[in-house]
């Protein structure tokens, strides 16, 4: 286990998304984030306390967590020094980067000679097996949407949340990073071997009570040809019951790829669920939650509700107004 | 590289399928192949010579390939003294499994005592990059399945063989352990880190000049459910201007999935399409390759015209008939 509360770690995150890992720990945990650290030309903001190494520990913070990522994963060495410090205050450190701890060697020999620990949430440390497809007792529901980052994770939390509020049995089961560093566990699902990613969510979502309900992190998209493959394995592993469609509507492009622009949501509904049905003949889209981050309140509202009339699903953003209408939808299967 | 030619080594294959590697081969590179190596209970039967290993090696044959693979990819246990002996007698090893031949400790001890070679040719050589969707000069066709097993490697084989044939560019990129057997070059797909898998799809099927044409091996099927991520991520990864569907018409379930049935050919076509579109808008779906095995010469006739007619495809068995039709048609595109 990963020894709390944090320190987050937020290093140069060129842009707020960089760093939705400490914003995700901070939103879901807030409790266990002591402060923030970042170095010169920090674009990110957790709105928590600046503070020192020093002044952290003293203020109990035990672990720095690496809440930024950068494409490709790679610790950058402008990180190196806070990170050899934090060794020498006391911390541990934890990352979900693709690039490990463990592989850089001047960490190792640091954390070896202070005697702290390196959690590298990323790394697989069960031996998946490949999917089998048989069907599994209890029900699921995953996310899915027309981008990466748009916010199926705060779905999956919001949902999860909201049903046990609801007195509904329910487990949040998280497939990336953030998520795991949030829980303390889940797989990694885009560090996991191509054949056994679908094995890898069988595993994570197994027999269940007939009442239970997994809430599968959903991660990238069908549509975004980087980590299409990633999405096909969750819908496939994940044998779902039901589907919830998110959205970000002020994206200008696919994540990282100018040029590609959005799906449409019915471009996904109709593709999602056409995979997800191979896997489980009942499949139902039930819901669409927006990411309205960068809308006002009116406009947020607006948004929604034009596309609940268009798709007729009910529309909502889980974090923004609560989750409850998709709770219902799904209580309603 | 590895020394040629091989003996096959066949193990206590369950059935032929499960031969598929030494099957590869034999079929497209029959030269390199001296003979085949059977335990007691073995279903598979290349048509070669069965040999000892002395007999082989006497015959020239200096690599012991493992032609049969079992479901996870293990090395039995039943094979380990072939394989002990194998490299007393002179031998290297080549391998495709998932379980590494420089994993087990006897191979690699055995190895460093008589100086032979251990070639796990699953295994990514390259770190490879996230793909970034950039649009790529030259053309690429991809073969999509039903179902594993269906003849994609074959189809690719062949249609790059008449397009050489027909004067014109061509490049076989093998994604698969067989195919990289056959050729010595390309991709492991199923054991790539799942973020990367599009990107080494990318790297695999650079910019070339304007009239040629990578035919890329396909893996999996969008409606396997322990395989679709991989197929996903060639779809997107290979940028394809042509897919050419493969099916097996005699197959009662998806491979390794009782209860699962095949999918239509017009579902395959149309979510590959849809789905290839989003990395090459021009894309096509160019014809059908039907593994006609299992028939007869005239209910392989009758079939293909069925087809031919349903879907208004071009559609042949490229390794009974030749891939000339298709060649054709991609050539009209």
């Amino acid at each position: 286990m990963i020894k709390t509360p944090y320190l987050l770690f937020l290093g140069d995150a060129p842009d707020p998304l960089a760093a939705k890992v400490a914003q995700g720990i901070k939103d879901w945990r807030p409790e266990n984030c002591v402060g923030q650290l970042r170095l010169d030309g920090c674009k990110a903001d957790m709105g928590l306390a600046d503070m020192t190494l020093a002044e952290a520990y003293e203020a109990g913070a035990r672990t720095l967590v690496i809440g930024v990522a950068n494409r490709g994963g790679v610790i950058s060495p402008l990180w190196k020094d806070v990170l050899l410090s934090a060794m020498d205050h006391g911390f541990d450190l934890a990352s979900g980067l693709h690039n490990l701890l463990s592989e850089e060697d001047d960490l190792v020999a640091k954390a070896a000679e202070t005697g702290r620990e390196l959690h590298d949430v990323r790394v697989p440390t069960v031996d998946y097996p490949i999917a089998n497809g048989v069907k599994r007792t209890g029900k699921r529901v995953l996310a899915v949407g027309t981008d990466c980052s748009v916010g199926k994770m705060y779905t999956a939390l919001a949902l999860d949340r909201d049903m046990r509020a609801a007195g509904m049995k329910s487990t949040f089961r998280a497939t990336g990073q953030t998520g795991i560093l949030i829980t303390g566990d889940g797989v990694p699902l885009d560090a996991v071997i191509a054949d056994f990613m679908a094995g890898s969510i069988e595993w994570l979502t197994p027999d269940n009570d007939d009442d239970h309900w997994d809430v599968v992190e959903g991660q990238g998209s069908l549509f975004h040809v980087s980590f299409s493959g990633v999405t096909m394995a969750l819908i496939h592993g994940s044998q779902p019951d039901a589907l919830i469609l998110c959205h970000e509507p002020t994206r200008e492009h696919m994540r990282g790829l100018p040029g590609y622009k959005l799906p449409s949501l019915e471009a996904v509904r109709d593709t999602a669920l056409t995979m997800a049905k191979v896997a489980n003949p009942d499949c139902q889209v039930v819901g669409v939650s927006v990411n309205t981050q960068h809308l006002s309140d009116e406009d947020a509202k607006a948004y929604c509700a034009e596309v609940e009339a268009r798709l007729g699903l009910p529309t909502i953003d889980p974090y923004r107004h609560g989750a409850e209408r998709l709770v219902a939808a799904l209580q309603a299967l």
